[in-house]
C-alpha cells in the first residue's frame, strides 16, 4: 500500500513545483515514488522537466511520472465494462460501441483519476504516490467520491426498496432477468447484489481516506492574501470529505510567523524560490512527508456525551449550515454536503444545539 | 439572448481580473452585464472586490455578479426533477429524498453551471454574460456537454434499439409503464419520447456554441513559457468542442510582437498591470469584446471536394489522432474525443488521407 499525497492551493501558487520537489525528496531518501499529473497539457511536462506519457516513465532513480489522459483511461474502463457485460448477459449489446469513440463528459476525469490512483496503489510498485491534480474543489470532489457515492447508494436503495415502484417491478424482474441475464436473479438480488463489489471498493476508499497515514493533503500558498484565503477555504473544505490536511507550505515568502498563526495548529514550512535547475534548497526546506501526522481528526463521535465534533477550520460560522431533513445529519460547508450516518443510539434524535468553538462545530443531541 | 464570454488560461495568469475588467468595460459602455464566478471560495469575492452571493447582486451600474454554489443549484434542480416525477408517476418515489441532503459528485458542478448559464441567458436580463470558470479543460468539458451528450444519446439509442435486449424488453414495457406511469407508453416511446425535450435543449446548446456571436472564448496568458504553452493547448482544445477562440490577452508583459506570432492569426492585446484600484488603464487596453469576430471556424465540411477541414491550432501533429471505429469520424486531441457526424454522402466512406496544414487537419474521403 502506498502513501498517497496531494497538494491543495490556488492556481499559480506553485503546487506542481512543490509536488515535484516532494517527489524528488522522497525518491532520494530511497522511497519508490510515482508523480501523477492530472493536467494533460504539454505545459505540465515543462513544469516537471520531463516528457511524461500516459504510462509511468522513470525520470530518475526511484522516481516515475505519469500524465493522466482521460480519453485513454476511459477506453480501458470501457473494455472492462464490456468484459463484465459479456460475462452476465446472454447477448451482449455494448460490444458494438468502441472505447475509441467515447467522448468525455464532466466528472469522468475525476472518477477515472481516482480509479487509476487506486490501481497504481494496488500494484504495490510505489511507496509513495503524489497526485498533482487541479488542487481545488475538483480534487476534493475526486477524493470525495467514495463518501458521497456510498451515500447515494445507501439512500436511494432504501427509498426504492420501500417504494411502490419497487413493489410493482418485483413480478417482472424474474422473467426479464432470466431472459436477459445468464443467471436468475430476484428483485432482492437486483437491489443488493450488483452493488456489493462496488460497495467494497467504495468502503476501501472511505477507509483509506479516513486514515492520514494512507492519504493526506498539504496546503500550498504564497503570501498573496487571495492565495491565503483560498488555502484556508480548502483546508476547511477538505474536512468535509474526511481528508486530513497535514501541513502548510509557504512558497516564496518569508512572512512565516504572520501566516503560521492563520493556519494554527498546522505546521507551516517556508520554502525558498528555486534558482534555475537547483532543487536542493527547495528539497531541504520541505517537511518530512513520511513522518506520522498529528493533525486534528475531521470527525469525532462521542457517544457517552451525545456529541458529534466536526473539525471545520478556515471557514466562518456563516459558511456552515446544519440540516436534519433526511435520516442523517447533513453538514453543508465549502460547497459540499456531508451526510453523517450517526450511531444507532443517536439516529433520529433531534439536534439540541450546535456551536462553533476553536475551529470545531460541536453538535449536541 | 446574451453574448456569452469566457476566458481560458493557466491558473494565476490573471483570468478573473481580466474577466472583471471586461465586465466593467462593457457595463460602462451601456450593456447589462452578469459576471458568473464558478469558484465558491471567498477568495473570488476578494478578487472581484465585492460580496457576491448565489443570486445576482448589482455592484455597479449595469453590472451584476453571482457566485455559483453547486449545493444550492443541485437543490433547485432536484425540486424540478421531483416535480416532473410527480407529473408522470402514479406514486412518486423521489419525494422522500430532500434536495438539502444531496451530496455533490464530480461532474455536477459543470452540468449545473451550464444549466444556470442557460437560465440566466433565457431571462433576457443581460446583454452579456461572462463566465469565470476554472479556465482549463474543466471549462471546455462544461461547454462541451451538449455536443458530447448528444452523441451518447444518438449512439446508445441506436445500439439499444437494434439489440436483443431491446427486443426482449419490448413485451414488458407496456405492462410495467402502465402500472408505474400515469400514461401508456410503448417501447418505441420509451426510447424516443423522454429524450425529446432534453434533445431540444442540447440542440440549442450546440447551435449557440457553434455561433461565435453567441458564445466565444479569449485566451489569457502572461509571457511565462509555461502559461503560453498552456494557452496554446487550450486554443486547440477549444476547437474540439466547437468553441471559437476570438483573441489573446497578454497580461502584464510587453513581449507583444514575439507572442503575437505564436498565436497568429488571432489578434493579441497587451494589457498593463493594474495599479491599486485604478482599473481604467486595464479597461482601455482591452479589445472591443462586442465587435464581430473574424476567427477561423472550428469545422468546415466541403461536400464538393469530399473534405473535412478541422481547425486545430496550438497542437502538434503527434497530439492529434484520427479514428474511424464507429459509424462516425473520431478526432482525438486535447484529451477530448470529437465525433463528427459527416453528411450522408460521406458516411461509411473510408478516409483516404489526412494532413496537417497551417493549423488545419484536412481529411479527405
Amino acid at each position: 500500500m502506498s502513501l498517497i499525497l496531494t497538494f491543495l492551493g490556488k492556481g499559480g501558487s506553485g503546487r506542481t513545483t512543490i509536488a515535484l520537489a516532494a517527489a524528488k525528496k522522497m525518491a532520494s531518501s530511497g522511497s519508490k515514488v510515482l508523480l501523477i499529473g492530472q493536467d494533460p497539457s504539454p505545459s505540465w511536462g515543462m513544469l516537471v522537466g520531463a516528457s511524461p506519457s500516459p504510462s509511468p516513465v522513470q525520470i530518475a532513480a526511484n522516481l516515475s511520472v505519469v500524465q493522466q489522459q482521460t480519453t485513454l483511461l476511459l477506453e480501458r474502463s470501457w473494455d472492462e465494462i464490456k468484459d463484465l457485460e459479456s460475462q452476465y448477459l446472454r447477448s451482449p449489446t455494448l460490444k458494438n460501441i468502441y472505447g475509441q469513440e467515447l467522448g468525455v463528459l464532466p466528472g469522468m476525469d475525476q472518477a477515472l483519476a481516482l480509479n487509476s490512483i487506486r490501481e497504481y496503489d494496488k500494484t504495490g510498485d510505489y511507496d509513495v504516490i503524489i497526485y498533482d491534480g487541479s488542487g481545488d474543489l475538483a480534487t476534493l470532489r475526486t477524493f470525495g467520491i467514495p463518501e458521497v457515492f456510498s451515500w447515494y447508494i445507501r439512500r436511494f436503495r432504501q427509498v426504492l426498496t420501500e417504494s411502490d415502484i419497487g413493489k410493482i417491478l418485483s413480478p417482472f424482474i424474474q422473467p426479464i432477468t432470466s431472459a436477459i441475464l445468464n443467471v436468475s436473479w430476484t428483485a432482492d438480488d437486483l437491489v443488493n447484489k450488483p452493488s456489493n463489489e462496488a460497495n467494497d471498493i467504495l468502503d476501501q476508499g472511505r477507509k483509506a481516506l479516513a486514515n492520514p497515514n494512507r492519504i493526506r493533503a498539504y496546503l500550498v500558498t504564497t503570501d498573496d492574501p487571495v492565495a491565503v484565503t483560498q488555502a484556508k477555504y480548502l483546508w476547511g473544505s477538505a474536512q468535509q470529505i474526511g481528508l486530513t490536511v497535514a501541513g502548510v507550505i509557504l512558497n516564496q515568502s518569508e512572512l512565516t510567523d504572520t501566516l503560521a498563526a492563520e493556519f494554527a495548529p498546522l505546521s507551516l514550512t517556508s520554502v525558498p524560490s528555486r534558482i534555475g535547475e537547483d532543487w536542493q534548497a527547495v528539497i531541504n526546506a520541505l517537511p518530512n512527508f513520511q513522518e506520522g501526522v498529528n493533525a486534528p481528526k475531521p470527525l469525532t463521535i462521542e457517544i457517552a456525551s451525545n456529541q458529534v465534533r466536526v473539525f471545520l477550520p478556515g471557514l466562518a460560522k456563516n459558511q456552515v449550515k446544519l440540516t436534519q431533513s433526511g435520516p442523517e445529519l447533513t453538514i453543508e460547508a465549502g460547497d459540499q454536503r456531508r451526510n453523517i450516518d450517526v450511531p444507532e443510539s443517536l439516529r433520529g434524535k433531534p439536534v439540541k444545539g450546535a456551536k462553533f468553538l476553536e475551529g470545531y462545530l460541536i453538535i449536541s443531541f
